[in-house]
């Protein structure tokens, strides 16, 4: 598998080096692989920090600056990052207001945060924790007592990102976060495997003609195997899958996200089936959001996300945000 | 090769069915296959077409709403529309104040969008074209007399879109598209083929441990074929390849551009390198965009464009964009 990189060691530091010089909105701390919103800590406001293993850009870099998170840390490819890269970003973003730690559900991820949490508080930061964990494909995955954390992690970032920049305290945050972790469920599959830039080749083995569903963001086993196909027979399946977990008695947002290697003509596409579906379903749709956004490397596939939203959330979507992945205004 | 789709023939039309969608401020006419922004024609202001094949999005339906594109015509997947449809996109964005065709040099394209214009002047629309062709990798390529319409495609659509969307006339505008087209060069690399609906698979041939240096935007040949480079390797050819030929002697816009199938962790990383050679050959860089703009389906691989700018362009490149495909604020 060909990678368009220099060597495998370098390849998350190469790449919050070019997000620096992208992005001068943002101030990239490369060694400790911490990247902060440049007026961050902003006075009154509580800060939003998380963080994962790289590989799944734009999430989390990618979703720093205003209305939505102050901070995020990058581990290696697929690997949690470290405490104290996450008791930097509390630090650098905390006002005095606190700092929600936005988690999802690995377990070196929720091992890992706990203890930057337990050293940030030492420090005199007010911590809050939200844990996302809304993929209803499987529960304890290869890496996950419970169920992963995959593309719910979007919309809690968000939500609470508006709220925390309307000047809501952390109490408040935090609950919105956990409002929306508990509203949120995603499926996902793959058509193809994801290669690692240490492997340099398919982290798992997906014959032609075949695909899985219930796939994670590591490419970590889903439900089963099937022959291959229609996006409108994948759409069928997602749905289903996610209704049986969520049963919205109103509006939801609606993510389709691509997992990386599958074109946005493909992606859209598969909008329209999953809207086919949801219509027939009769859940009524608020906002719908198609991309690359949580993504797995140069995987192909979707995953689809749905969360369920009231006034207030609907309102806090619509707000303003300024990031490299995300990005709308007024 | 698998891909999320119901049958090939249907690949285009679900996708601006679910487009539509998406995008309630667009008008998607999934039928003639045009995608307008809801508020044109807008009074006074000159309007903005184009279009091409499938395939590169989000290129061009993507980059339809304010400050770029009112209208975008979508074609087969890598074939040109018809002019039928550039004549229904010309008469839905025309307030009077004429309307600028925006046309990348494929031969194709060139055919029908001047066939178009001919048959909108008729209809009394005052047009002016604009001509694409900044990749400097070859002339007179697979469908091309001339160089290739490839990233610059992206400056030129913005950069006279915010020019009319301040109320620029058509002889202003059209001056604004000539002088960024004129202002821009690309390059690409492939790491891998793209895969197309009809096809089903690989569209040439590129062997394992070889890239292909001067790629197209559809797979066509470039300039030569090498064993597989680092991106600091392909980052020195493609500036230098650039460099040749544009000879900026003032700041410059720089697109590091994704085919499609490359992680935009790869992508962030090649840009430190593009950067690396810009700032060695004294080059200053005075904004710079990352991501996956004008693609190639699956391709693997990037591209890099430069503009060189003035403080008028630099003005309209920061001026509101408001698009699915690239978007920014005040």
């Amino acid at each position: 598998m060909k990678m368009l990189m220099n060597v495998p060691e370098r390849v998350v530091s190469d790449a919050l080096h070019g997000m620096a010089l992208a992005h001068p909105e943002l101030v990239v701390d490369v060694d400790n692989r911490v990247i902060v919103r440049r007026d961050a800590p902003v006075a009154g406001k509580v800060g939003l920090v998380s963080g994962g293993g790289s590989g799944h850009e734009p999430l989390h870099g990618g979703f720093v600056g205003p209305g939505m998170l102050d901070a995020a840390c990058a581990g290696e490819v697929f690997t949690s990052p470290v405490p104290d890269q996450m008791v930097r970003a509390a630090a650098a973003v905390d006002s005095g207001s606190g700092v929600l730690l936005i988690v999802k559900n690995y377990t070196g991820d929720v091992l890992n945060f706990d203890m930057a949490a337990e050293l940030a508080e030492d420090e005199g930061v007010q911590i809050a924790k939200v844990l996302v964990q809304d993929d209803v494909a499987v529960t304890d995955s290869t890496y996950t007592a419970g169920r992963r954390g995959t593309g719910g992690t979007l919309f809690v970032e968000k939500l609470a990102g508006a709220a925390a920049e309307e000047g809501a305290d952390l109490d408040r945050v935090a609950a919105i976060a956990r409002q929306v972790s508990d509203s949120s469920r995603s499926f996902g599959v793959a058509l193809s495997a994801c290669s690692t830039p240490a492997k340099g080749g398919p982290t798992f083995d997906l014959p032609a003609g075949e695909l899985e569903l219930g796939i994670g963001i590591h490419g970590e086993p889903g439900r089963e195997r099937r022959a291959m196909m229609t996006s409108g027979e994948i759409a069928d399946v997602a749905v289903d899958a996610l209704l049986e977990d969520l049963r919205p008695d109103g509006p939801v947002l609606a993510l389709v996200n691509g997992m990386g290697g599958t074109p946005l003509l493909e992606l859209y596409g598969f909008n329209a089936e999953v809207q086919r579906v949801l219509t027939a379903r009769g859940i009524p749709v608020a906002r719908t959001l198609v991309g690359n956004y949580v993504t797995s490397l140069d995987m192909a596939g979707a995953s689809v996300t749905l969360c369920q939203v009231d006034e207030e959330l609907l309102r806090l979507w619509d707000a303003p945000v300024s990031t490299p992945g995300l990005r709308w205004g007024r």
